[in-house]
């Protein structure tokens, strides 16, 4: 089930990856150039099946903190999350065996590729989400009980942090939340560190390859001038919920998060009607005429109309033609327990989660 | 020159640190209550000479970090400095043979003697700044070269971090300030991490005995109703420069730190004269009349007229008679680079350093 990052991988999971961000996890385009950097060097990266990792053997996931904007801004130094990797495997004097995703929306599914270039070690299959989420405890890891410390958190001056202890998940959020903004906005992250038979028990397997099949998808598409938006969704289930232009961007950079709304005047089908999306980093809430029609933890994605390409918090903008997907969350989010965690209400939304599915009021086109 | 600290001793270092506080260190009276109680469990605490310290011993200097005004309205848990120091024991893999006083101001004179009865260790006489400064970079260690890190961070649920590598010291300054307002505005430092030489060749001697020594003074005067400001400048080197009634505080917690300015009203030889003293957790500049008579780092100290406990700045109010002494810094900040992290310049003044002693402009009574 094992299988090698090359250049092809690497431009099919950085598009797939941007979809799965929801808006967030970090622009994609240059973490591509990043992990390109790291293949030309003659790196070879191998993805392994979650099933592959020993139970009692020690992996330390590996992400970018910060605000999608900001990634765009603050240009990288490129070792942040290896670094933060390493001052792990120092703190806790052990040696990890395999390098896990985060979160595998946006550059951050391409952070642990670069990370297992760099360590060479391989990289599993799987992350704690299925996609992208602004908080550190937004995870099927915190939320089902691995402990969140340590962790630890490098800046672009190699200023490195190692939580030792953390009382909540919440708590290492708050403060490394507090850290990164004193960083500049963006760090690199290493948590948690876990050992096999939590990943196997608690990760969402094999969202690696999901990125890689959506992008390979979208990609054909566009060779063969097909619908993008169709491919997405001949290879992920989930639902046309909008098509329209952006009319309304408002977005500023608020406790260290991209915080905002969209406005999409619909076209085709929609005709005459709106959607607004709000956001944190990820897309939280799709609004259609004041009616929530798709809500956190499911995916709500938005794509470039002509090529499928995604569209990221801190890409959007006035007068782009886009598609509206939604896409429904791994089990393991929908649990009344993890709900809890990464639902509306997590959010601060006074209203109920519905998934994706059964969102029958959502106008058809 | 080894000496044990009981109840008496206690009472006098509390009163005196808070003189050298200079308005920061945090609140002596709650510090105080603190170490009368490891007294009675039966704790027994031992203040040694620097020279007692082998060479190539280890010692961590603690003391708490935060708003001297949050010190008072935040009540601490009583073990955030001790976990901070044996953090950075656990981190660094060493067993240090002794506790340094991180600053002799203050609060933070008795957190040493407090970490000091819990970890059964020797505390050092002397400390990186004979005084309380705001900021970490602030003391001898810092600018004479000792590295910042590592050094750690507990706050009151034992959240615990460890900064592994800072870039510089105000990096270290910039983070660490930033993690303790994400803990509530006040926390337990243990930093940084020293070798004996270093304490021996850049500490600041003797200032827990000059603590106790100005303590015991006014203690004396007090019991022989002498003049509590006459024994404090017949123990420690300097000059009264205002006496008189506080007329206006204004005072915020602005970036995790008090800041602010008072108005005194003068009495006595001052009487129709005017002196605003501004503070950032510490007394920075004194002002008569517009001209600046005193300044970082020299020490600014406000005492009650009556009686000579010392106010620090949580405690400045409308109405209290007050004089206002003016103590010499150590040489050791006042050399060319010293002046460049502590004079009025680091803390924005464009003004230049005028050591007391020669500030012949002071009105005299």
């Amino acid at each position: 089930m094992g299988w090698t990052v090359g250049p092809a991988e690497a431009e099919a999971i950085a598009l797939g990856a941007g979809v799965l961000g929801t808006g967030g996890g970090g622009n994609t385009y240059l973490g591509k150039l990043r992990l390109m950097q790291e293949l030309k060097r003659g790196a070879r990266i191998e993805v392994i099946d979650p099933a592959d990792v020993p139970d009692d053997g020690v992996a330390i996931a590996v992400s970018g903190m910060g605000a999608p904007t900001i990634s765009i801004e603050k240009p990288e130094w490129g070792r942040e999350s290896y670094e933060a990797f390493m001052a792990l495997e120092r703190h806790t004097n052990t040696r990890a065996c395999a390098v896990v995703p985060g979160e595998i929306g946006g550059a951050n599914s391409i952070t642990p590729l670069i990370v297992a270039a760099q360590s060479g070690l391989p990289c599993v299959d799987c992350d704690p989400m299925g996609r992208a989420f602004p908080e550190l405890q937004m995870d099927t890891f915190s939320i089902y009980g691995v402990a969140p410390s340590p962790c630890a958190l490098c800046d672009d001056k190699r200023n490195i942090l190692v939580l030792d202890r953390a009382d909540t998940p919440q708590s290492a959020e708050h403060i490394f939340r507090a850290a990164t903004i004193a960083m500049g906005g963006h760090a690199g992250l290493a948590m948690p560190y876990l050992r096999g038979d939590e990943i196997k028990r608690l990760g969402i397997w094999h969202t690696m390859s999901l990125a890689r099949t959506i992008g390979h998808a979208v990609l054909e598409a566009r060779a063969r001038k097909e619908s993008p938006t169709e491919a997405v969704l001949a290879v992920a289930p989930g639902r046309l919920l909008f098509a329209g232009k952006i009319m309304d961007v408002e977005r500023r950079t608020v406790t260290g998060f991209a915080r905002g709304n969209l406005t999409i005047l619909g076209h085709d089908g929609w005709h005459g009607q709106q959607m607004h999306i709000d956001f944190q980093n990820e897309n939280l809430i799709a609004w259609q005429d004041g009616i929530p029609v798709a809500s956190v933890p499911d995916l709500i994605c938005i794509l470039e109309e002509a090529t499928g390409e995604p569209v990221g918090t801190e890409m959007l903008r006035y007068g782009l033609r886009v598609v509206v997907l939604g896409l429904p969350a791994d089990d393991k989010l929908r649990t009344e327990r993890a709900l809890a965690w990464v639902g509306p209400a997590a959010f601060g939304y006074d209203i109920p989660y519905r998934p994706i599915q059964e969102a029958s009021f959502v106008a058809e086109r």
